[in-house]
């Protein structure tokens, strides 16, 4: 390991055994010394998930060839501070989540493990990005976008990211010759029409599964979901104070 | 139910047996009419989980007396889902989550179940609360906050909450008589300094346990934290917006 070498943890919400975390940990690898500390299990609609009432397992893996990795019990969020804290026992210079199995633009930014685990990284005051790719096929192509993924990810080594900041970077799912180029964007207004597939067991009795459709409110056209319908990779700035500033203005003075 | 009487959704993420939730359906029992559907067990520390890869079980339950209630096998964001497209058929009035046994100020409101399900409610274009105290006993004294929080609620069914934006409302772990007043406030800038219990179980292996210590960073006068500690219950408007408007601004003309 040089002296400058710069170290990079990698984690994603697919588990230590998706393709994407694989690729992602493949060109990571060019640009500083990896180790990976990733979920055991799928955790997909994890959200910011912490696990909290039960212990946490960990276990050295080797699926990674020489890349040092482990894979834990415990959520992305959980990875991402044992990596610090037990692990590493120093803070990376770059946290990296992904890359997805699906998109994580727009509202998904909530629901998703992937981005919950760079924003982790962002509070712990490092340089933090999540990828994800539009396609959720278990053994998409990844590796045809390195050359925008490696750099992004020397980008954020080498300028930084405003501190308690991360980048949530989707790829659209179209053929890499296809990709206009990266943008900047903000988070797109879009919600989830939801309903839930009402079915019944063997017994008779009704369970739920939810589903439903997207779609954005008011499209904006610095959005990422216009990006990506445009065939740009989107980059947003994301941060963690949810604090509605407009609506504190005029709060402010109120007395209830 | 009369007419005009509201319609008011009660979930939380510390089950339907907690009782803060007791407390909370009793509480907006006077300003409606409450249909409960929460968690079957506590769902502490889950953020923004949705279940997707699993179906979802749900029951009635009685322990609400006269209040229709129902308890389900999936995270408070589900619960909020699950009530308005399969339960009541319609969009209550008010969503109202907690009281939860536990503040959720500051940063907590990304782990917090609690906060998620009321902006899984503000997602849904419809005014949201989510209350917190500051006291993580089963058995805490909520009911003699009732003034306060009947007066947030009312105020939130007369008045509303800014479309797309949920209260995140914490009370101080004082007594009653101690509380002085409801304050508007920001998200707190501050952060858990973790660490883990490293603890070898019967056949020598370990495991980890998070722990930690929370303080703030920068503190601001107008924060919810600062609110907390002199005696204030804090009402933080919040929104699921991420963007870094300010860091937007600095790359938006980048080229990658």
């Amino acid at each position: 390991m040089g002296i400058n070498e710069k170290l990079i943890l990698v984690t994603n919400d697919d588990s230590v055994n998706a393709k994407g975390i694989q690729s992602l940990v493949k060109i990571a690898s060019k640009s500083g010394r990896v180790v990976v500390v990733a979920p055991d299990k799928p955790q997909s609609g994890m959200g910011h998930a912490i696990t909290i009432n039960d212990p946490i397992r960990m276990n050295r893996v080797e699926m990674f060839g020489e890349v040092e990795a482990y894979s834990t019990t415990g959520t992305p969020v959980d990875c991402v501070k044992l990596a610090i804290y037990e692990i590493l026992g120093q803070k990376p210079d770059l946290v990296l989540s992904g890359i997805n199995h699906g998109e994580n633009s727009s509202t998904n930014v909530l629901y998703s493990g992937t981005m919950s685990a760079a924003i982790e990284g962002a509070m712990e005051g490092l340089p933090s990005i999540g990828f994800s790719l539009a396609n959720y096929a278990h053994d998409a192509d990844f590796m045809q976008y390195e050359a925008y993924i490696s750099t992004i990810i020397e980008h954020a080594l080498e300028a930084g990211i405003p501190k308690h900041t991360c980048f949530n970077v989707n790829i659209p799912n179209v053929k890499n010759a296809a990709i206009q180029g990266i943008k900047f964007c903000t988070q797109a207004h879009a919600f989830w029409a939801d309903r839930f597939d009402r079915r019944l067991d063997q017994f008779g009795r009704p369970y739920f599964w939810l589903t439903g459709e997207f779609g954005e409110v008011n499209p904006k056209e610095d959005s990422d979901l216009h990006a990506l319908v445009n065939g740009y990779i989107s980059i947003v700035p994301t941060h963690f104070d949810l604090t509605n500033y407009t609506a504190f203005e005029q709060y402010k003075s109120m007395k209830l």
